[in-house]
């Protein structure tokens, strides 16, 4: 039987998702407490590795299991079994073709800047800080280069086991919540740091220490080497994965700003 | 000189605001900084005592010192001297006839629940969980017949030390925000735990347990006993003071809901 389920978590206590012998992983710990709830070994896949101090408002993972248990059992049990830090938020029995990672249409992460001369003292480790004010309108110009399929190597961390470098950007939203400012991307996959990677490109158009058409410049020239800073895990949450209908997953409102022929990554696709 | 100053913090890990030996609290570690930065001993005097666990989205303070700093040393060399979960926002340099607490027309709090069936794993200790579906609706219509002045007996812990239990609240504002349903307070001033019994009807209201008259019966038996379940310190927030524009420091722009005769708590204005 195979079974998903949606997890939210604060990344601050934890060194990745990936399990990794003798490190606190969130990985580790949901399987720790699904095996209790099976009484047997369980292994998770999910849809989006997240690195150390990367926190997720909805990650997705499935499992398979001989153990029979309840939705309510599953939920409930894994919670009672899981510490603070990281909450089930949905278990659905599903088809056996889904995949958590390889069905996925698109993923959605949101990067949260704090943007004001002081430091977060009420969320230290979940928002980015920039002290030096950002233009909102020069990084939505910015921006406006990703959008669409593109080779992504000058966004791409050197250790990004990807076979390819393509990926299609579907939307990129940057927009100002009073002190915060809130970058909303979608694609249909990341390579390794891309969003980091973009968010520090687009802190440094925002700030004025490089023109928005700079963005476009560093695109073509497909070379990590000129690329700009990484920013922070703090500010970055994964937001949501969105799934073909006929699994019959909910999906985060922001996948309504999809196009209508989105689909899911296939390695192959890209020459 | 008088010096007044805004901050934020993250009660979480204190004992409260209020300095009290052998226990962490904000007030100590805000007179320690200062007195760092000073070179002398600092009392501060703040608009409203918090009690443990409730945060500060904007306390303010003020001191009085003969040590001359500029405002950007105070700011600076405070903030340094402080732990993450306590920042100072502000600092200016202010008439001695201001007092932090006296001269304040309103203080604004804000209390956030996180109305899901799950608790929070992001924000465990900033949120109050309630997992029984709340109606704003109904929430609203409770919350009318605690607006304007009255006597709030039933709303007043035991412990409060006030001569006179009126108050005036300016406005009382519910909304749901996705997941969490947020209530927004501003009075002249506020009993003890004033907002979190406000809070603990409104939630027994909003989850069907009451009908919204009953707020209005409560508040007339002026009786504590009657009351409801004081809510959580988790999601409670102060979130700003209004002072007269005569002193030139900032406002939320909540307080532009208050009414224009807004005027500060004398004790001896209610019979």
């Amino acid at each position: 039987m195979r079974i998903a389920l949606g997890i939210e978590y604060d990344g601050s206590g934890f060194a990745g998702w990936q399990r990794q012998s003798g490190k606190r992983t969130i990985q580790s710990v949901v399987e720790q407490a699904l095996s209790r709830v099976a009484d047997a070994p369980i292994r998770v896949v999910c849809a989006g590795r997240t690195d150390a101090g990367v926190h997720a408002i909805e990650q997705v993972v499935h499992f398979d299991t001989e153990s029979r248990r309840s939705e309510r059992s599953w939920l409930l049990g894994a919670n009672t079994a899981l510490p603070d830090d990281v909450r089930i938020l949905w278990v659905r029995e599903i088809e056996p073709r889904f995949h958590a990672r390889l069905s996925a249409i698109a993923r959605y992460y949101r990067y949260e800047i704090l943007n004001r001369p002081m430091r977060s003292a009420l969320r230290p480790r979940q928002l980015t800080w920039c002290h030096a004010p950002l233009d909102v309108e020069r990084m939505r110009e910015g921006a406006v280069h990703l959008i669409g399929e593109h080779d992504f190597s000058s966004f791409r961390a050197q250790q990004c086991q990807s076979r390819s470098p393509f990926r299609r950007v579907h939307f990129l939203h940057v927009r100002r919540e009073g002190e915060r400012v809130v970058m909303e991307i979608a694609a249909n996959a990341f390579v390794h740091h891309m969003v980091r990677n973009i968010a520090g490109v687009l802190m440094a158009v925002g700030a004025g220490k490089h023109d928005p058409a700079w963005v476009g410049e560093l695109l073509s020239m497909r070379d990590r080497a000129q690329g700009g800073v990484t920013a922070p895990p703090d500010g970055l949450y994964l937001g949501g994965v969105c799934y073909p209908e006929e699994f019959g997953l909910a999906r985060d409102t922001v996948f309504e700003h999809l196009p209508a022929d989105a689909r899911r990554y296939e390695p192959d696709d890209e020459s």
